[in-house]
């Protein structure tokens, strides 16, 4: 059995609370396990009209899920005004997260899920990570080189090697030991979080074509194949690098676990393209299981009862697979 | 009526006479219209046991196309042998665009469509385009940088405003007037090509999240919002600049009749992933309407009889259906 997961709810002006209440109310039609929130009271009650009981630890979760969403309260005292983030929010955002993050690190919860904060909220009051995954990787005592962004749907994970910068600054981040890092960080997340012994992973290239030849950009041969040269001999089956365009159609995707992209609309318009209502963000790396869904607080429709709860949901279910595939994993492994 | 469609058949080396002789043995099942090959009939007879008739005009297709497949004969004396591209099949590949790129300038055939060539080869025997879509719209006098390149599906239309280059080029590539220019050609292509008269176009940011307020590169306010207001009070509604992750999963899909992307792989990831065996090239800017099926040579298996014909015969029916909108479009413009 795996502990009670923690769903940390966010911003509270964002849609966190309800997507996390609607994904509680169709808990049993979608075969979630017993979950409890993390966060402001006033947010959740104001988003749902459904039942609420306050819990003190985890362990009472169980109890009361199946007739109300458990909530840890963190304190968060304003009226609540969906769409308006204010400081006092960010504020509950952040505690919430820490202490749910606290509980999943104790082994009191089973797994971490995050609803979306809004960073500039976050930045206004001193926080000074550029998001909730490296926040979570510090309190886990994790360098950040060493975790990866899993973008998961049913038929898609993708892991993007460079992020949030603009594409301008692409090919001068990657470097063939980063390009490597991700394979690598990648790999590991498919054998411990999916229970995938043997990971098939396929790299794309940067470029057109992956290049062709070096007709349109030298990165592949430059970068790309030296990374995955330093692979040889790992337990792994890498290949790569692959024309991007060539790679996600349904007979490709047949071929292999994951791809490790090399920047983020890469990795991105084909998870979205293909599971925009479902996409999950798994972070890879970490001493425990965390994801969240594949959305923002969506400020412009809180408060309307307009958002879906479906990527919640398959936050929570994936974060529940994954934590049940590593604990057949330690348990292998002793 | 339209008059009957060339098929350029391309490298004889690759899976080109293949392809068009596996679409021709479905026309029926496929509702193709009447269309005739243009090429080597060596490589078409080695590709293929069906019955072929030699033609002399375009005239002559609709007699022979419920019997056998009409071929317009360019001279390839050489040994066939796929996957091994020579300077004589070049040649021949050259001389079969030529030839029927001629007969639908003149109108004797109603639409152009090309299989693929070996550039390396053509380049090989001093051609000196880019590619066949440069040669074609040069001997139609139109300029390159008039033109667009569509990707068709049934589901979605992608017209990359830049395309064979690499990624590190593309932000120095991208200017508002190019940008304005790869929309207009869109929007007009879709009002002349696929009689939509209103059309919607949205248009891709260059970065994730178009940028998100200028944290992640700022190509989006000063190339791209700049090119959109270029068009304020055309005929067209243009939409953008959106984060590309966003843009081509169902719901969005259904807001606009085409996406205007800034790069290659912008625009053809989204288009392979869900069009993979379909994807069909459209010229757009061109004096006559031209598709290619979205794939290469193949010269990995031509001659294997593994080549799909999907792709073709969809090139064939777009041809076919944009000849026929362009003559209503032609009509009620007099």
């Amino acid at each position: 059995m795996i502990a009670p997961l923690a769903v940390a709810l966010g911003d509270p002006a964002g849609v966190g609370a309800e997507v996390t209440a609607k994904a509680y109310a169709e808990a049993e039609a979608r075969a979630l396990p017993c979950f409890f929130a993390v966060g402001s009271r006033r947010a959740l009650t104001t988003a749902w009209k459904g039942p609420v009981v306050s819990i003190e630890t985890p362990s009472d979760a169980p109890r009361v899920f199946d007739d109300a969403l458990p909530l840890i309260e963190v304190e968060h005292d304003e009226e609540i005004r969906f769409g308006e983030p204010s400081l006092e929010g960010a504020r509950c955002a952040l505690d919430s997260l820490e202490f749910a993050t606290g509980l999943v690190k104790s082994g009191a919860a089973g797994a971490l899920v995050t609803a979306p904060i809004s960073k500039s909220q976050l930045h206004a009051i001193g926080f000074d990570h550029p998001g909730q995954t490296e926040f979570v990787a510090e309190r886990c005592g994790v360098a950040t080189s060493n975790i990866a962004m899993m973008l998961a749907g049913p038929e898609l994970r993708c892991v993007p090697v460079t992020m949030h910068v603009g594409i301008a600054r692409v090919p001068e981040l990657l470097t063939a030991d980063l390009v490597a890092a991700r394979i690598r960080a990648t790999a590991r997340g498919l054998v411990r979080n999916f229970g995938i012994t043997h990971p098939r992973i396929a790299v794309s290239g940067l470029n057109p074509h992956a290049g062709e030849n070096q007709l349109m950009g030298d990165e592949e041969v430059r970068i790309i194949a030296p990374a995955l040269e330093q692979l040889t001999g790992e337990p792994y089956d890498i290949s790569g690098p692959w024309p991007a365009d060539t790679l996600f159609h349904p007979r490709a995707r047949a071929k292999y676990d994951a791809v490790v992209c090399m920047y983020h609309d890469q990795a991105l318009i084909p998870v979205k393209t293909l599971h925009f209502d479902e996409g999950v963000n798994l972070t890879l790396g970490l001493p425990i299981v965390r994801t969240s869904p594949d959305h923002g607080t969506a400020f412009d429709i809180a408060g309307t009862g307009a958002a879906r709860p479906d990527a919640m949901a398959a936050a929570i279910a994936l974060a529940d697979h994954c934590a049940q595939q590593r604990k057949l994993y330690d348990r292998d492994a002793e």
